[in-house]
């Protein structure tokens, strides 16, 4: 008799994307002629980069022919792209990560799901609080939480209210964990961590022998000078942190996938016994035991991102997210919203007013202005009262949806 | 003080194809003019076809337009990618598969490794012996073995000898596993299984209630009639088997990373209470929580692989390959080899002559003849004394390493 993984069993039914949809298809079929704007789900809208479609163009024909034809790649992905981005994403910010340090994968999502593997079952998970919900999820799958309770939380994991009252940026857990979750620029909240705040956070994890997974899925968006783009802007934190980055937000690779980690030489995990051992080394058996390497026509897609062209395109769409940004934010300020984020992040955060439930003002949106947004509670017990919109949609459209939520005023 | 998953390290330090490279390094920089013939990992040498060169030039401008830009994908894969696979793969066979029982990946390797997640932690597991090593090693870094004896076994493990006694067709284990993986035609003995074989296999599994794990990613050799290409021929399978597919043997598709895996509706796993859960429902958990769908542009190429003018192409490439098995197998058999496989299979699997181990016989055909071929003890201990050759190279360089060979005799 087959046994199931019954952790499975303990994950919430109602995922969030899967139920924003349901309510927009019911809205949708009552109100057939509606014009529903969206600015829910983080999903870019921009055309891929003229400059990145040429190389996949390119990398496609090169494949169709005898001497450019690519079959099974490096796991870790090919060196062209690892120097690039040892080069782009960490030399120009004084950091130095080596090639054998990352680690190209099909998209953070992954990568995020599956780093939990190569630590110990009985691993103590700090997230914060509210979070994207992958890191959760995994951690509940693999057997590292007890049942959710009815107050939303799963026993035996420790959460780190982000709230208005410690302005997004949680306390340290009285209980030491060893793994630390930690997202900046932030989805959802849209806040950014200054060094004072990353340094501590170092220190913190060193102190406890913690490691530090950094979500920095949206450092592209920081426009602000000073706040750090990578963890290892922290001194010593090639000691403790493991830092992911995506091509998805960045240059709008959602639907081609390729993200990557950086796992320094120096960080350690330990056996039972308190023997070393590298956590590089166990990714790499990881990665390349169940992964087999990202398409070499992504691989060129994104070494393109880092050329000269490259680089000016995107930064040009990344620049039009953010007057997106700015729309919102100011839009929404002006009628007396309290909103956070928009500034170093694609995401702005808002209270809902009059102290409405994150599902009534979801409805009430999708009801009176067809705008859909994606509800705080579902990122968790702490984002219960406020709400997430995206600066990834159109101009136009985000210029309509500021419009018809003032007529709703 | 953050704990490692210490499964990592029962996991045998010398993978086989890390140390094949390490030798052949050896004797290049020993030998700098000699000229290698590379028969040994299984990767494919012809270029991608030019109806898939086309579809991904075509979907990678897509890709740049306004109207064509594709986001996030569906997680399980495109419509217009499911619907042809269930036709083409099943609905031609007289299998009845519908598009929610499939879903796409990055990889054969992935879905192998990952598969193992949805069930129990104490599931009882069985393998082949020889047999690709994926299979064993995630099982062993999911905890459910115990050490690597001297034997070369690991504990806790079902290991069912493939060998010439039994016509590489392993017996029924003793002891009755919940998930057995099978594959056919098989990597690395290049064997298949007949419909009696098939039949027997699903029987055994209803009767103990076990799962098969069919890997089928080399269905496309097959060129004997009325041998089964999908475990679906069999009545029955539908609930006790899950199905991999790969375009990466089948269309060359190593460099470009697309496969799926198809679970029936049918296929239940049990709760410790004896309840039963779907499987597929299981998986979905697992593949939208963890992953974030294929590229675009690489399921406009999987597409393309069955398009009128794909198919076309496609045969000839198989055709060449099965070529060079039919050279290789007619050629060694001459030489007083015993060969099996080749027939059905892109493998060659050869007795070492005079009782040389695996390695040995390694050696000796890198040293005096410098054609690189896959040790058997390398895909587990009944794989000792056996040699794998396999059947991608080109034309030319399988012609002349046959010549070297006899030049041996």
């Amino acid at each position: 008799m087959t046994k199931i993984n019954e952790n499975y069993l303990k994950l919430k039914a109602g995922y969030l994307f899967p139920e924003i949809a349901r309510r927009v298809k019911v809205f949708s079929e009552k109100n057939p002629s509606a014009k529903i704007i969206r600015l829910g789900i983080g999903d870019v809208t921009l055309p891929i980069v003229p400059s990145v479609v040429d190389a996949m163009v390119s990398a496609a024909k090169e494949m169709g022919t005898t001497q450019g034809f690519h079959g099974y790649g490096p796991e870790q992905g090919y060196s062209f792209l690892l120097k690039a981005i040892a080069e782009n994403d960490y030399g120009k910010l004084g950091v130095n990560i080596q090639e054998n340090e990352i680690f190209v994968s099909d998209g953070s999502k992954c990568d995020c799901g599956n780093i939990q593997e190569i630590f110990s079952h009985d691993a103590k998970i700090a997230v914060g609080d509210p979070v994207y919900p992958v890191y959760v999820d995994t951690n509940v799958m693999a057997g590292r939480t007890g049942d959710s309770g009815s107050d939303g939380r799963y026993e035996n994991l420790i959460y780190m209210p982000s709230t208005r009252e410690n302005g997004f940026h949680p306390d340290f857990p009285k209980e030491a964990p060893d793994l630390i979750y930690l997202c900046y620029p932030n989805n959802p909240t849209g806040t950014v961590a200054t060094k004072e705040t990353l340094k501590a956070w170092v220190e913190y994890a060193k102190k406890h022998k913690s490691i530090i997974l950094f979500d920095s899925a949206y450092e592209a968006f920081i426009s602000e000078k000073g706040i750090p783009r990578s963890i290892y802007e922290i001194e010593g934190a090639r000691e403790v942190a493991i830092e992911f980055r995506s091509f998805s937000k960045t240059a709008g690779f959602t639907g081609l996938r390729c993200a990557y980690i950086v796992i320094p030489n120096e960080l350690k995990g330990f056996t039972k016994d308190g023997k070393e051992v590298s956590v590089q080394s166990l990714w790499s058996r990881r990665h390349t035991t169940k992964f087999n390497g990202v398409s070499y026509v992504t691989q060129k897609a994104a070494e393109a991102v880092y050329s000269t062209r490259g680089k000016k395109e995107i930064a040009e769409s990344i620049a039009y997210y953010m007057a997106n940004a700015k729309a919102i934010r100011e839009g929404l300020s002006k009628l007396g919203y309290d909103v956070f984020g928009g500034v170093n992040a694609p995401y702005i955060w808002l209270k809902t007013p009059k102290n409405m439930s994150s599902w009534d003002f979801f409805d009430h949106l999708l009801d009176k202005a067809q705008v859909v947004g994606t509800p705080g509670s579902g990122f968790g017990p702490s984002g219960e009262g406020y709400f997430r919109l995206s600066a990834f949609g159109k101009k136009e459209d985000v210029a309509e949806a500021i419009q018809r939520i003032s007529a709703l005023s």
